[in-house]
Formats: structure tokens, sequence, C-alpha cells
């Protein structure tokens, strides 16, 4: 029974934290989208909040893999999706982090939140192209690029107007850093013989299926919102996050 | 002129960075007010965005000075503004970084924005409490409270359903933290004699004029989001934040 003047709403404990990298669940497409759809329908997030947390997190673990010293001029790729819109906040935080980020959107979306993200990029000094750079043009201006163009809902074949710059990530020797899916990799079986292999790997909320085949130098883990009773219910096992971080290293 | 597939949107450079501490702005409240209106209007951020960050960087500036180990209970007072949903956004943070945090709303705004940052908060485990805790309760069970109640819009008289809250925290003697104005403040004049003193404020943006007459242990700056051409415009001359902190020190 409830004390007077107080409403206890759900209650969870944490299950799994010690051990978590032989146990941390790896999502298939379905259950991805099922985390997802729940965090919107039943956490009640918006999809502000949750991109402007994923995005951060993507730019800080950024931060502690490729310095603004090192790695100042960032090519962030978005995608017409959500890993797009992560792409966009991500490109932000880098520029109020002193990076030199420039965004390539070439099929933006229709929605006033990515129109608002677009414009909050381009407003804050983040330069906007509109051309696919050609890898001689890309091995001049940038040191790191951003993958954000495709997601957990992607299905192949790629459209044409993303093949020149997956063809750019594949053959420019730049090191690439992935949000939360290698564009162009199958969601649950990894890459084709030809895919993009980035250097980085940043899963958000948790890890999926194809994450098993990534052999780059750093995974992380961001989009610390999850709660608890969430990762309970989908046996997530995540790792602990520590102290005020917004992302965890997974291995690198 | 811009090169071909280039749109360069504004220019910016940023400005006195060294020796922050004599120089940095303290706004009064027209300013305070103007520099929200500009965030909203000129930089199409949403509120959702803003509040998610400032109510982040006041969860991690938090930790800095209080652990999780030896302050687990918080109590989390939040009025009917924007500083009592910066209180509800840090009160999930506050959760997921381990803190047990409970949450005193009596006057909650009917907007949907509010209502589902206090669903997220009571779907996470976060506890609600419906009844001002007496003086001995608070002691009892909470070892710091935070003052998410009026933030730079208030003009007194403080309403009477919020006289009890801040007599306690007058006189528990339970450590404060004030989220960017320690409520019943003048927002420039400061306190009058028997108003609250907080042992951390967490400025968000830039610091408001009555922060000249903080005390306390610790101040923080928090709001990572303020873009470098606005910070010029109004000449706030913010300290640099350290790599990916999304508060900054400025006393303590």
């Amino acid at each position: 029974m409830l004390s007077a003047g107080k409403v206890v709403c759900r209650s969870f404990k944490r299950v799994c934290q010690p051990r978590f990298l032989s146990t941390m669940k790896y999502l298939n497409q379905t259950e991805a989208i099922n985390v997802d759809v729940e965090l919107f329908n039943e956490y009640k997030f918006s999809v502000d909040q949750l991109m402007e947390l994923a995005g951060l997190s993507c730019a800080h673990a950024i931060a502690k893999c490729y310095s603004a010293e090192s790695h100042k001029n960032v090519l962030v790729c978005c995608g017409p999706g959500n890993n797009g819109g992560d792409g966009l906040v991500c490109a932000r935080h880098l520029a109020l982090m002193n990076y030199k980020p420039a965004v390539y959107y070439p099929k933006r979306t229709d929605k006033e939140l990515y129109k608002n993200l677009t414009h909050q990029c381009c407003s804050m000094g983040v330069e906007i192209i509109n051309e696919c750079p050609s890898i001689d043009q890309a091995k001049g201006q940038y040191s790191l690029i951003v993958d954000a163009i495709f997601g957990f809902s992607f299905k192949p074949p790629v459209r044409d107007a993303f093949v020149p710059i997956l063809d750019l990530l594949k053959q420019s020797g730049i090191p690439i850093v992935s949000v939360d899916i290698p564009s162009g990799w199958h969601v649950e079986n990894g890459p084709s013989a030809d895919d993009i292999q980035p250097n980085l790997l940043i899963s958000l909320t948790a890890p999926k299926m194809c994450a098993r085949h990534f052999t780059g130098e750093y995974h992380y883990l961001g989009g610390r919102f999850v709660p608890f009773a969430l990762q309970e219910k989908y046996q997530l096992c995540l790792p602990p996050y520590h102290g005020t971080d917004t992302c965890v290293k997974l291995s690198g």
C-alpha cells in the first residue's frame, strides 16, 4: 500500500552489470525498432529529446577518440532519417567543442525538426555542402568523416543519391565514425565484402547485431537515456556509464 | 563570393575567453529574456532540446559537487515554469546516474512537454511527492534539495503554494542546489535578508545579475548550447567549457 502523498509509478531493478561484455545483448532489427517505439510511446520521449542526447553522445565519443587539434575538420554526412538527425545534432555539438564540422545532407527530410536542426547548424557557422566532394577534395579538407547516413531501419539497396558518398567513404582512407550502424551494412548480418569499414562505431541505446562484425579501433555505446526498466525488459545488459559520461567504451 | 556548392550561413568569431571571470557578463532580467527568445526564434531551438541540455548540465554539476554515494536521496522541487522543467529533466538524469531523486511539483503546468517530462520521471522510478514534507521528514529522507522553483522570469511576491517549500529550504539545513536563480531572489538585486542561501548555484546560458550576491560553496555555468555568435552579440564573455563537459566551474 502506498503511503499518503506518495505515488510510486513503477518499480525496477538493475541487472547484468557485472561481466557485461559477455552477456550484452545485440539487438536484431525488430528489437531495435521495438525499443525505439517504446521510448516514444510508453515513456513519452520526444524525438527532439532523444536525438539531442544521442547526437551529443556521438560528439562526446568522437572527442574521446579524435581531438579537435588533430582532427579539426570533420565532414558529417547525413541521411534522410533519424540517423541523419543524430548527425546534425552531433555536428552542432562538435562546433561547440571547437571542431570545424561541415555537413553534407543530400536528401533533406521535410519535417520541422530536421529543418530546425539544419538551421541551427547553419546559424552556428557549420558549413552546409551541397555537392559530394571528390576523393581529392575530401582528402585535402577533412581529417574525419561522420557516417550518419543510414540507421537500423535501413533496407538495401542503397539509393542512387547515396552511392557517391558511400564510395567516398570506402575509397578516401579518411577515418570513418559510424553512428549506430555502418551505412550499407545489413543490420543483423553485417558487411558485404565491399562495405565501409568504420574506425569508430557509436552504438546508440544498445548495439545492433551487425556490431559483432565491427573490427575497427573503437566501439562506444551512447544514448544514455534508456530507462532501467526497459533495459531489464529487453535484457539489454548494458555496461555501466561512468560518472557524468554520456558514452561508454565497449572496446578499443 | 561563395565557392560552388557551399553555403556559409553566418560568420562568427570568439571573443573574451582569457580573463573571463573579470569580464563575464551578468545578465539583467530583460537581457536574460532576450537571449532566451533569440535562441527560440532566431536559432529555432525547441524547448525540448534546450531543456534537455540545461537539465542534463544541472545533473552533471550536481554530480561534480555531491556524489551519489554521499548524497543519494535528492528532493527536486519544481515550479510551474521552465525552471521547473529543467528540474524534471535534472531529476531523470540523476536517476540514470544512480541517485534516488524524488520530485515535488505542486503546481503542474498543463502543457504536453511538462506532462511528458513528469511521466518520464515517474516511469523511470522517480518518486513523485504530492505533499510538501515537514522539516523533520525532509531531514530524515534527503541529503540534497534541488531548487528548480522560480527562474529568471520570477517577479515577487511568492505565491502561497510555494511558501511551505521555500520555508523548508530556508529552515532544514539540507544543502540546496539552485537552478539558474535561487528562488525568491530578485533576479537583479539578489536576496533579501531571509531568502534561501544555496550551496551550489548552476547558472544557465549565462549568469544573471543576482549571481554576484551568491556566497555559497560552488558556482557552475551550464547549458552548453549558446551559439558563439549570440555570445558575441550580447558580449557574454563566457568561460571556455573543458573537453566534453556540459558545465564549467566558475567558483568553488
